[in-house]
């Protein structure tokens, strides 16, 4: 854990510079805008430890698998995020010196990430190796509000002489993949032109063949007067750029405004990326830097309005929310069906690949209570989309007549995970899907969604649902073997309860939605069966003797599920057994000793409560927690979440509090130690779950908002706006009480703490 | 499976050129002599499919692990057998035209292993492009008399033209290694010479800086007189070579001999290797070809003395054993205690390292009863100088106190191996290192061996039993979680039995050895306590506890011991269930779908219960033969050899015949498609077994040699020979009878189907 950051409640704030640590903050100070983003690199040249990187939603490029022993099934392929081409450079000499903060003395360090306009700004005083002194002021921006352009301003003050400055602004396509497979460059030339005053490379990917057309235009003013300086203009394979010479006296301000532009052929056809670019290039400059950053903060200004959490009372605790709000909506927009939530979004390129079962099980509450509710369907509609693909997958492993499988990680739907314990065997992710079109359609009332796509989805599953469980003559029930749960420290295992339940409630499930669609949208029905080849009678029948014979875990003394079978066979420690210098343990036990152990990276019995509370009564729940908490060790990003909603339901306010505090500062203070490889985006929304559906209890049921809200010790007040079936919620707790506000749409029934009220705007 | 190899009973032909199976035969075919060997690659240069492989015993590099994903535990290297010089070549050039098989019409091809004289011969008639007709015989050995030696004799005889041949004779070094991980050529040049009539090359291996220095020299006669030709001498890095021209008349015979020499700085000075190499060849020249040829081929007569099996009245079954046989004497001689028997031996480089549980658990049986019992002691004594590495393997695993973990996989006794379900969970391992020294003294009767080198591996394997089982409070008894068993068509189960029963074996073994080197070699035995800082009260007595309160999985309903817990939850069907399409299912099954079915790669149940034999009676081992051999594969080449020996003691003679032509002919057929990568050796040698121990059903109980023998329907008569306790021992098993008979040694009782019988010489 580092502490490096200063607490502040809408800024990340690095004050003095550390060199050790710049990994990590080009991480966690990374800029996005839905389309486009990179980590928080200089703009001038670094030779220190940094990790150049700068990404473009939907451009991948299909890495060939690395294993060291094949298994018969795998993916030829892993679909990665790709380092794109960068325009954030603005390089500097003085003379013979060039401006590199690893070889200059800097004082007055700052790296600010302005959460509230979207604003990444860094300042330092640096000391020349011959002792001139220079000020720089950097700001940057990936515009919200056109998600192909982003700008700099940037301002060089020499402090105590005067001298021709000489400037290098590049656009630069040769980059390379930090976790290629194969130490292979991924991009190809397309085109490149220099001219003074712009530059402009298009590249395409390997393989792939998507065009990214990157382009840059610049102005600079000397002393606030527009200058030209003496150009140069440079290009080649890959690369372009303009250098310009300018004199500086001392005191006086070098203004240099740099715009980029970021075109793809994924929204554009190739032929034209070069001529949109330079056009998009030329609207910028004529626009100005002013007005471009005022339009980029007015998206931000509408974002947090809609997102926004307040914490009052709790400066870490505010900022780690805010944090986690920012990265998330900086990710992914959803406004592109095409696109999804990458791992790591445009933070840092490990685990390549786009979209997890975490878009399901805990991006989706987020995007659902904070957005227009396209978006969350546009995350539905995008499986959908994949279920042939799904379906194919699951063909390649054996599976017949239209059961689909999704991938446990993939780009384009195809499956790119080559790890034979988690690609075949963590199939609980199928669940997580269909548990998505529950979610969705119980938040939004948008039944409609169900004969649309639902359906289609559902049956795939569950066809391969009835495929993976066979029949135990030994235990005269329906077993599943041969899984690996979301606790990912056991491998290979037998009955999953987690795994188990979730199959068993898709079957009931989608016995559901043909119920509806064949009552309410018969026409539509008739084609899904006729599409499906979907044998009815014969179906259902066998998804009906499942439901009713299925196996399940448990331990009837203590009156706990069990993980799996044989849990009861391990030594049962709790965390407190273990000494510090075991943890984490993925990084400090062999793999089998993890395996024997009972330590859980996440709880996936608790995962599977949390997904189906409703069935089941407190004191189960909370037997399954004082069992399952204390054997815990959270080295999942994913688990500390719903330990917060279910340690807030049994009135754990203590252990709630301090799994938020995980969740919510998990990157700012590097608990896991990898935060230097990117943020964990996706866990971000997780976080504000903690928030709403653990201290704010939030919840729906039979179409009713429900809360069951109550307060940290150490906060006076939080509140939080949900957008709920046309209406617009805010929930403001404090020490007082609850205030649940219709700030629009028409009045509604909510339910606090079990009670009904009536609000009205 | 293939048919193209002609049956015969001392050789294996091919009649006719298959150069689409060139491959499969240049693996068959190959020649070793213990120290070094090489596939039967051409000598003339071939464009066609071919794998060039020549190798040296113990010398070996390692390679950088390559994974998918990254498991703490794992080693950083695959020490892997290297593709080593090679000093085979003779290249013919005629005017404008290369000797190559790949671009010629061949005729009256035949390539033969002579396996009774240690030949490999060839002989073809080769229209070239241009009409010319050009006849070759070519004779080449890797002399077993001195294993630093071999020959090629190599005559041309144009028939319808006369021409000057240019000769190239090169040595080689410039050879990578098929399977290197990231395509590195492991071999750094040293020194190489070139003169008239000789030419050197020494080279050393990358980190490891082996130094093999290789060498020829030559001989041309022309009608029978010596010539010496014009000769130019090439040499660069990591090659050297003659260049002879010479006319050839039509009709007269050009004769090659070449001498090649290979020496290795595990057996000399570096220093000294050149010279010592020059020597070499220069004796072996004067010597002469026919004569070394003569040494060559005594040493076999020897050899095949000591270990042949004759089979009348079948030859495809002769061939076969006497192929295994041979291919096995060719690979470990078992003269160098630092060697081992790697699975591919000489005849290929897949799957590196050099020794597998298979030397133990095999391989052991067949030196055991065919050579001098020192070669058996340095297969032990092998392990016992890597105990100490065993013990560091274990200590990273998270083992202490002296545990010790032998690898899966090795060269040095450093593990290779980086599969987690294999490295760290198939550790049954252990159990065959502590059976094998169970197995030599009982049958050698050398219990010097205990106190000397058995008991300290015997401690430092019970420790790591005692360490890696734990006490279920759920089952009230001690268990093993996380394990995989020698059917590794399942992984990461709990408690395989096999696996339960050999930890619990050895446990009870190590006490017996404790107790017997406590009361005769008390001395030692307080060294021994000393040096591994044994407990021996508190140590012992949680083994005992162990011994009475271990867990096995059984159904008594079935009344069959269970291969792990939840087997029987498994679908449970047969070999015959599977459709053609679906075999082999390594091949043609995703892994998941493996492990969920009940097929089993090789019967671990059934190996336990061929390894203690004495413990279970026949009823108990045919209801298991029963259960198990019917969902059995055969997918290990390991499998076949142990049903052979359990079907012969149920007198399923049928099923026993079955499996020993597959475990035989594996090879020779290309039963598992995969010769052309190299021959199985370790299987070899459960092809010996299959024959003496199943169908003469050989034992030794209690110091004494037992036979229970019967004959295959299709024999006339069977014979093999034992060395056992300084007597040779003749069995002759035909129709009419049984002959024991003893050829040399001290009178000695033997059992004949549970009679004792007094033989004398």
């Amino acid at each position: 854990m580092k502490n490096y950051l200063q607490h502040h409640e809408w800024q990340i704030v690095e004050e003095g510079f550390h060199p050790d640590h710049n990994r990590i903050s080009e991480s966690v100070f990374s800029l996005g805008n839905g389309r486009m983003g990179q980590r928080a690199n200089f703009e001038e040249f670094y030779s220190g430890d940094t990790h150049q990187g700068s990404y473009v939603a939907g451009v991948y490029y299909p890495d060939k698998t690395r294993v060291g022993w094949w298994k018969n099934g795998y993916p030829e392929y892993f679909a990665k995020v790709l380092n794109a081409p960068s325009w954030i450079g603005i390089w500097i000499q003085i003379g013979n010196f060039e401006l590199d903060l690893a070889h200059c003395r800097v004082e007055r360090f700052r790296r600010t990430l302005d959460m509230k306009r979207g604003l990444l700004l860094r300042s330092f005083i640096a000391h020349l190796p011959d002792g001139r002194t220079l000020e720089v002021q950097a700001e940057r921006f990936c515009s919200m509000a056109d998600g192909e352009l982003g700008a700099i301003s940037y301002t060089l003050k020499p402090l105590d002489f005067t001298a021709h400055f000489t400037i290098t602004l590049p656009v630069d396509a040769d980059v390379e993949n930090k976790d290629s497979n194969y130490q292979e460059k991924f991009w190809d030339p397309v085109y490149h032109e220099s001219q003074p005053g712009w530059a402009i490379v298009s590249a395409q990917t390997k393989k792939t063949f998507f065009h990214v057309c990157t382009g840059m235009e610049y102005t600079l003013h000397v002393g606030g007067e527009s200058v030209r300086g003496r150009v140069s203009t440079n290009s080649r394979e890959k690369y372009a750029d303009n250098v310009v010479q300018v004199e500086v006296t001392q005191g006086a301000e070098l203004v240099i405004h740099k715009y980029g532009a970021v075109l793809s052929s994924e929204n554009h056809p190739k032929e034209f990326l070069v001529n949109l670019c330079r056009t998009k290039l030329a609207n910028a400059t004529a626009t100005g830097y002013e007005a471009l950053r005022k339009k980029h903060e007015a998206v931000w200004a509408k974002k947090w309005e809609e997102c926004d959490i307040t914490i009052e009372g709790d400066v870490a605790a505010q900022q780690g929310i805010r944090f986690n709000i920012f990265q998330l909506t900086q990710t992914y927009t959803g406004e592109d069906e095409r696109l999804n939530i990458g791992p790591k979004g445009f933070t840092g390129e490990k685990y390549g690949g786009s979209t997890y079962w975490d878009t399901e099980a805990y991006c989706l509450p987020f995007f659902l209570s904070t957005a227009n509710p396209k978006v969350a369907r546009n995350l539905l509609v995008y499986r959908y989309k994949h279920l042939q693909r799904a379906i194919e997958n699951a063909a390649k492993l054996g599976f017949t007549q239209g059961a689909a499988l999704y991938p446990m990680v993939t780009m384009n739907g195809e499956e790119c995970h080559n790890e034979w314990e988690i690609t075949f065997e963590e199939i609980h992710r199928n669940g997580a899907i269909a548990y998505a079109i529950f979610d969705y359609v119980r938040y939004t009332g948008d039944d409609r969604y169900l004969p649309e796509f639902g359906l289609e989805v559902l049956i795939g599953i569950s066809r391969f649902w009835s495929q993976r469980i066979n029949w135990s003559a030994d235990k005269q029930k329906y077993v599943m073997l041969g899984v690996t749960g979301p606790n990912e420290y056991e491998n290979n295992v037998n009955n999953n309860w987690y795994t188990n339940v979730m199959a068993v409630w898709t079957l009931e499930f989608t016995q559901s939605v043909l119920d509806f669609v064949k009552q309410q949208h018969s026409i539509r029905y008739e084609e899904i069966v006729q599409k499906t080849s979907f044998r009815e009678a014969e179906e259902t029948a066998r998804w009906a003797d499942i439901r009713l014979r299925m196996y399940y875990p448990e331990d009837k003394t203590r009156g706990v599920f069990l993980q799996q079978d044989g849990f009861l066979d391990k030594e049962l420690l709790t965390v407190n057994n273990l000494r510090p210098e075991d943890r984490p343990l993925n990084q400090k036990w062999s793999w089998d000793r993890i395996l024997r152990s009972c330590f859980i990276k996440q709880a996936d019995v608790l995962q599977g409560m949390y997904f189906l509370e409703d069935r089941f009564d407190l004191d189960t729940l909370k037997r399954n927690f004082d069992f399952y908490e204390p054997m815990t060790v959270h080295e999942s990003s994913l688990s500390p979440c719903v330990h917060v909603i279910l340690a807030s339901r049994l009135g754990y306010q203590q252990k709630a509090y301090e799994m938020y505090l995980r969740t919510s500062r998990l990157d700012l203070d590097d608990y896991n130690n990898d935060t230097e490889d990117g943020c964990h985006i996706t866990s971000m929304a997780g976080t504000w779950m903690s928030v709403v559906k653990g201290f704010g209890g939030m919840r729906v049921t039979d179409g009713k908002l429900s809360f069951r809200p109550y307060i940290p010790d150490r906060w006076t007040s939080y509140s939080f706006r949900l957008e709920f079936r046309n209406r617009v919620i805010r929930a403001i707790i404090s020490r007082t009480g609850t205030q649940i506000k219709l700030e629009s749409g028409e009045p509604l029934e909510v339910l606090v703490n079990g009670k009904i009220h009536l609000i009205t705007a």
